[in-house]
């Protein structure tokens, strides 16, 4: 396995791969890796068969955070991340710096070309964090300029940002294929999440209470539907009512359009937010 | 000469000639073409050489025009640019229809993404037109994942939209390099532009003024330098006094940055927009 850091590298080897007609297969990461991601790495493996190349990119965006959110704190261990990506069938990693992804080839001139959606972007992570998609789709974009995959194989647990993804590649023509593999759980139903590191041993067990709650939604649903204003005061008094967690959202939308819904029936999905002290998790199903 | 109208027929074949290896030149216009144009054909048939491929894209984009620009009234006419096309040396003409290129693959979702930059569109095309360069630049991303040249020939006629380009090649990395020929002009100095058409025999006459204003303010800052409120009032005056034109924008600027200066020296650069009746022309040029 090797790892790349300068963008001129990347792409000059991308650019090789592609006159040799190899298969690509990238998975975008921010690092520090956890069997969600490895799953995702694994699937990349079997896209890219036994010519292609896999290629994991380990980047902590800055633009996809909001000015108060944790982007100085957020969890780092670049050696662990290497181990784990050869361990998952990685052929190279791509783990460029903040200089080389926005600098604008250390011109003085920073970047300053954007990509925004908007449609699939409104409402639930895009209301709550304002600029963190316009950031996703920006580096995004940026990734796949410099790694020409494929193919990209992003993880269901960021459900807004793989149809953002989908939607971007989409629209503006991108050469590739999304995937989009099933979200990894804890045994107690926790989606894996680098975020759940912060979280205290109490908040923790606390936090099973997302999955809880789309479970119990589901069985709500099954007989009848639910209107949705509904159903998020049900799912806000269960998760207030029995754990430490305030509720930043739940929704409830339409799988492919991302609009929302207003009589909640099967086949619907529902995503949610939730704060555990400073610590905010999501999740998502479908009902 | 090949004519493609289908996005995915376009791909298809683009991908093949990246497996191929084979220098792929783009010049990407809104047809109605005229000298100017075939200049960068030329300059693309020559970058491509005799291996390569010389891709001509002809679409009027809705995106780039305002509601109250002249996005109907246009000049199209396909069959006279397809017999230029042919022989100023291009390989294929790529001709899409307005659902393919925003429809979102028929799904009923339409585009609903878009690439915005944030400071070199700022001020002079930017103000008079606000939603211009983010239409320019959205089409033209989507024009380079359809047809993936290796480079890509624009005209220094729209200096602001060359470096829209070439900040949006550089920041989203890209795989291509950007080209700029220089503005094609008639004997009386005026640059040629598809928009011409639409000027009456006076206005024609007159039009040429802006040629003049770019002469007249090189040889004025050539000796010592002149204030740029000066210069603009001087240039209008100038416009206005001598002919029915009305001046919508003077601007001086440095000429990679776009950023605007205070004290007008040679080595700057002027662009400048002039109104005459309804039809809007624009120039610019060193001083």
């Amino acid at each position: 396995m090797q790892t790349v850091t300068a963008t001129a590298m990347m792409q000059k080897r991308a650019l090789r791969w592609r006159r040799q007609g190899l298969p690509v297969a990238l998975v975008p990461t921010m690092g520090f890796l956890h069997p969600g991601h490895l799953s995702l790495i694994e699937r990349a493996r079997r896209e890219a068969g036994r010519r292609g190349l896999v290629v994991v990119s380990i980047y902590v965006n800055p633009t996809q955070f909001g000015p108060r959110e944790d982007f100085n704190r957020y969890p780092r261990d670049l050696k662990r991340d290497l181990r784990l990506c050869r361990q998952a069938g990685a052929d190279f990693v791509f783990a460029p710096s903040n200089a080389e992804m926005y600098a604008g080839g250390g011109s003085g001139e920073e970047s300053s070309t954007s990509v925004v959606e908007e449609s699939v972007t409104i409402g639930m992570e895009g209301d709550s964090r304002p600029t963190h998609f316009r950031g996703v789709a920006t580096v995004v974009a940026k990734l796949f300029h410099l790694v020409l995959p494929t193919v990209a194989v992003f993880g269901e647990k960021d459900y807004q940002q793989a149809a953002l993804i989908r939607r971007m590649v989409r629209d503006l023509f991108f050469p590739l294929e999304v995937l989009v593999a099933p979200t990894r759980r804890e045994p107690d139903g926790l989606a894996m999440s680098s975020r759940n590191v912060y979280l205290s041993e109490t908040q923790r067990r606390e936090a099973a209470v997302l999955f809880r709650a789309l479970e119990r939604t589901r069985a709500r649903v099954a007989d009848r539907p639910v209107s949705a204003p509904k159903l998020k005061s049900q799912v806000k008094a269960f998760i207030e009512g029995t754990t430490s967690g305030r509720l930043d959202y739940a929704e409830f939308f339409d799988s492919e359009t991302l609009r929302p819904v207003r009589m909640v029936r099967p086949g619907a999905r529902m995503a949610l937010a939730v704060f555990f002290g400073k610590t905010r998790l999501i999740d998502n199903g479908p009902l």
